[in-house]
């Protein structure tokens, strides 16, 4: 078969900073799918797109390329509003935890097909996977069953969701070319819009911790994520979030599943709780729902209950112990007085030098490593008062965690500690 | 064995603007030699190098790392003074043919190391096995015994030379990084420097058929490839040369050793042989030969004895007829008048789709096709007049070889046809 371009012509034009032609996009994609443009070629042409950039309409066509090179879902047989949530990533996110069930309790449902950790940021499926027995895949059968029986479900994505995106993100990952808006906004709302969810909410972390370190860059991301997903028939909303600190007070697996489950018994950290409340109401209002009180449902058990079957509907045990790390190790406030900055970035590092997360695809991850929390940025601290407790079972890891720590507290600076954890909302108008 | 270095971090810093540090030089290269760092990460910094650019030290560096990653020839023991000549590649450049032999009449050694043919630029090598028997590949013993005894040697450089650009090299022509300076650079005076010549003299060709287009940018390019020379105690100087239009009245392999053979015989095109003289002074200078008169060495054979000597030691038949195409067409001037334009990578494309280059390294060439000149910019032609003829053996190539020639050519335009072939001269101060 005759290819009617030549990958080495595509490269050129976005070096030379041309816009790509709707016919060029679709052909690198679908021939990058196909093995015929090589990995080194489209390495190049990322990095290209990276510092030279696409065009909004280049950024559609090119996620629509990425749709187009796997299987689309369906869920208009449910006979229900989907709702869907994604993060950007940050240190402590576990709001999809609580977030899936609690959406589901009004009878929208939730198919929450999610990732793995890579690098500082932890993975929903490597949370979950720390409750004995709980399964992250599952067949299209299994999802559609299980969002008609309990509403919720949160699984892996399957191989046939936008496959281009598969091969080009793990490309990205090994070349330096992950920072980039255009090409996570086109990674993500690929696979959002392949999985064929009705409406959209967009967590944009901003920060430290967060991909998207100021709030210009995490503004452009949301704009072009809302754009694309609006422009597909998907109503998307983006809130930008603070990922200056860690949310909540664990980040590590099976530390974040036991703060998620107190946020579902009406308890839990105010932060996390207010999160996932603002990203409920925003699913729930796209969903046509907006008459509903989702903190009720949190401090009345009903979220609860939906968790406890989405959880066994998956094999998990919801009332099995959590596992407990074998060693733990204290990090202590270095002087006494206000504490105003707790890096999300260094706490985020420690708790995956601690194991609970990977460097590369095939590492295992520890369901019990992690970081433990005792005083957020606005509290008062004494000198040597433990601020964070490390967990692992593997205890050589603490002198790496801790050197990761070496900056990460700033007691009586000049940061303004956190206030509001949603900063921003960014709608089409 | 542990890496000091992650690829990942080395792209990183060139994408956001860094200079990259002596050791992370030093590593990328050799760890790219060794298959550590693989060519999609390779070409992802080739591609941030192309669009961030390099300062002065990293090319100099990454010059000596391409030097290190293999063998360093040394003609000392010769004892007698080396020149070399490298021409960055343009339509109708036979000048090496005619330029090795004359610079050895004078006591100088000529050790010629040579490429093939890529796209519409010719090949030495190629050119040269046009003439029945001659063979390209020599040993380093065979290489320093024909210095020795003849004083002129073309050939192909082994495959121990800088092999990290030989790598490198391949890989920018499949991910459009070829037309940068400083991998341009880095990758010739890697070559050079490690083959051990005592001077060098660069024809950086500026013009339509060259890879730079303009003389700032030909400039640049000499200038960053003189300064490395001179930093690695070659003495280097650079011509800029005119290749706006072809050189001489042939593009094509056998027709440029015929061509050649003319100058060699004390006739020839007018440009071909200012170019070639011009040559000839600068490596006679840079030797401590600037008392010669290579112009007379053109008129009375002796530069002929030599390359006859220098074609027979390589297996060739300098007395055997060269190869005759089967099939010829003619391209006629479009209206009479002063011809003021005739494009050089134009041209460069007709010879190419004749036969006379490659697309893919592995193609075969045919020594017979090419294009023969009958008027130059500054010619006054009849409409009608045959302008071109077109060689080949396989005739379904002149519709494509004709459709590239279709703007080739201006009559009555206000191009200025080209003056001097030497454009300017670049020297250290």
């Amino acid at each position: 078969m005759t290819e009617p371009f030549d990958a080495v012509d595509v490269i050129r034009a976005k070096r030379d900073k041309e816009a790509l032609g709707d016919a060029q996009i679709d052909w690198v994609i679908d021939a990058y799918t196909r093995g015929v443009v090589a990995d080194e070629q489209m390495s190049a042409l990322a990095m290209a797109i990276f510092l030279n950039g696409m065009t909004r309409p280049e950024i559609a066509r090119w996620t629509n390329a990425m749709i187009a090179s796997g299987e689309r879902m369906d869920f208009a047989a449910l006979g229900k509003p989907t709702a869907d949530k994604h993060s950007t990533g940050g240190v402590g996110d576990k709001i999809t935890l609580p977030l899936a069930p609690l959406v589901a309790v009004f009878g929208v449902a939730v198919p929450q097909l999610s990732g793995r950790g890579l690098g500082h940021t932890g993975g929903t499926l490597d949370k979950l996977e720390a409750i004995p027995g709980w399964r992250a895949t599952l067949s299209n059968e299994e999802i559609m069953d299980q969002l008609r029986d309990v509403g919720a479900v949160i699984c892996a994505a399957g191989s046939g969701l936008a496959p281009a995106d598969k091969k080009l993100y793990a490309l990205r990952d090994t070349t330096s070319t992950v920072e980039c808006v255009p090409l996570i906004a086109s990674s993500i709302m690929s696979k959002k819009i392949a999985e064929g969810t009705d409406s959209l909410v967009l967590d944009v972390k901003v920060g430290s911790g967060a991909f998207m370190k100021t709030p210009e860059n995490a503004r452009e991301l949301a704009r072009t994520m809302v754009d694309l997903g609006t422009d597909a028939g998907v109503r998307t909303v983006a809130l930008l979030t603070d990922m200056s600190t860690p949310l909540g007070l664990t980040a590590g697996n099976a530390l974040e599943v036991r703060e998620s489950v107190e946020v579902l018994a009406g308890g839990g950290p105010r932060d996390v709780v207010d999160l996932t409340v603002a990203l409920a109401r925003e699913m729930l209002a796209a969903a046509g729902r907006d008459d509903t009180d989702p903190e009720e449902a949190l401090r009345d058990g009903r979220a609860m209950d939906v968790w406890n079957a989405m959880i066994r509907a998956q094999g998990g045990d919801p009332t099995a112990a959590l596992p407990v790390a074998r060693h733990t190790e204290t990090f202590r406030a270095p002087a006494g007085g206000t504490l105003t900055r707790l890096d999300a970035y260094d706490v985020g590092v420690a708790a995956w030098r601690l194991g609970a997360g990977r460097s590369r695809k095939e590492d295992p991850v520890q369901a019990v490593a992690g970081v433990e929390i005792h005083a957020k940025p606005g509290d008062t601290v004494q000198e040597g008062e433990p601020l964070l407790t490390l967990h692992t079972d593997t205890p050589e890891r603490f002198e790496r965690a801790l050197a990761a720590l070496a900056d990460a507290v700033t007691i009586d600076g000049e940061e303004r500690p956190a206030g509001d954890i949603v900063l921003e909302r960014i709608a089409t108008d």
